[in-house]
């Protein structure tokens, strides 16, 4: 593997890495930056996405030998030194491990519904428009093996770099995919014989005593408004009970507890 | 109750809220931020803290008169407008609605120990400084009703701006102290008959059948180095059952789950 060396910011090759604080916030055609090691291992063995190139900072390249060595050749790796790299990312990059990443051809809601195991546990985010937030989710489905997270038209998109790095790769990890309105993919999810559960502070049933059902789709919606009063009447609803007198759970914690409870991936006792 | 209003940014009424985001990096005398209503409202109830004065945005004064008439009498309520309320905090406060409290004489964690119920669950963070987890923790250990939360001097305060925050005024709402030394702490633990649960990757007892001592203190430690082997080798280590081949659960996720199989103050089914 040939190393290129980048001393100039505006170097047109590094173009994908530059300003990438700001570029968040704007759509990247597939396209998405990784930081750090582990989610840089994480991407090099993902099926659904592939590495474009690295950029990484000079004194970082030796502790990396194992990870570069999974690097296709046909993969650029380029190297810099501090300062530059803080001038191609627009701040101060401490991690200095950054990968530029693409999507593969992304699946329709359908076909990646049509693609589960018989047994499946999934998510549906319904809202959720924080990146913290639905990085930690992806966090916690990548943890608990769901099989796949379905979001809504309103929830953030995930490839966002912050929600990537909080997920700490579960974003790579978990196929994903987008539905447009939310009767169709109800309509969907029946026809394929989920069960609906919506994780709600008032649901019918408490979490502590519900039978997983042989495929489950676990609905999480934004903390303040809570799902859609047309999903949940659509559905099971179920609870976390917490003590009286206090807010409500965040929904990532909400979502590791849940998924605590109905994951049949982990490992036996 | 009377609003004084404020025109001048450098007015010296008004000092404790100038350029908060800088100050939370200093140490503040048990003074504290707080921010938004739901946080204000812990704060109006709380026996531990005590609203020194409140600065609020002219144009939310009337959707708050409620909450504002559990304002003591001897506390000043700052009413200005948008442009000098950002000028006054540093950056754009787009919730407006902030308090200056303070904490009463706070307890140590050998009076904090020896206040605690027959029955109690405790958390112990072991150096844990990063602000959200902090933050999270405390608003899972309020939403879990657990009865106090002890931190080693690695820990960040718990009053740092951020982590309030992200508690949702979990941090005014669940008493906490620090310690010192591990070993002073862990047999003044031992002493009040508090068996020590260490949350580990490699905990030799599945949470999932742990049975619950009557008095359990939960040990979190950092994600990337863990608790010390020190502190692991003194009490009994339990694990959160997770996928094979992911990295581990964030520390605020896997608090939630440890508390909703933990705690015993929740509403019941």
């Amino acid at each position: 593997m040939d190393l290129i060396r980048i001393d100039d910011p505006e170097d047109p090759r590094i173009a994908g890495y530059r300003n990438i604080r700001e570029r968040d916030l704007v759509g990247r055609q597939g396209l998405f930056i990784s930081e750090g090691k582990v989610v840089l291992d994480v991407l090099l063995s993902a099926e659904a996405f592939q590495p474009r190139s690295l950029l990484i900072l000079e004194n970082r390249v030796a502790g990396l030998a194992e990870t570069l060595a999974h690097v296709p050749d046909d993969v650029p790796v380029y190297v810099a030194a501090g300062p530059v790299l803080d001038a191609i990312a627009g701040f101060h990059m401490h991690r200095g491990i950054l990968a530029l990443g693409q999507r593969r051809a992304p699946l329709t809601a359908a076909e990646l519904l049509a693609s589960l195991p018989d047994r499946a546990l999934v998510l549906v985010l319904s809202g959720i428009s924080n990146h913290d937030n639905v990085g930690s989710i992806f966090r916690n489905a990548a943890a608990f093996g769901a099989d796949a997270v379905f979001l809504d038209s309103e929830c953030c998109d995930p490839l966002y770099r912050k929600s990537i790095r909080v997920s700490v790769g579960g974003v790579l990890k978990v196929p994903f995919a987008r539905f447009d309105r939310d009767e169709e993919f109800l309509l969907a999810l029946k026809e394929h014989g989920f069960r609906g559960l919506a994780l709600s502070p008032h649901g019918a049933h408490d979490i502590r005593t519900l039978k997983r059902p042989d495929r489950a789709a676990l609905f999480l919606g934004t903390e303040g408004e809570g799902l859609p009063p047309a999903l949940l009447a659509a559905m099971d609803t179920i609870r976390i009970p917490i003590a009286a007198g206090f807010d409500s759970l965040n929904v990532a914690a909400a979502s590791a507890i849940a998924l605590h409870r109905l994951s049949e991936a982990v490992t036996s006792a």
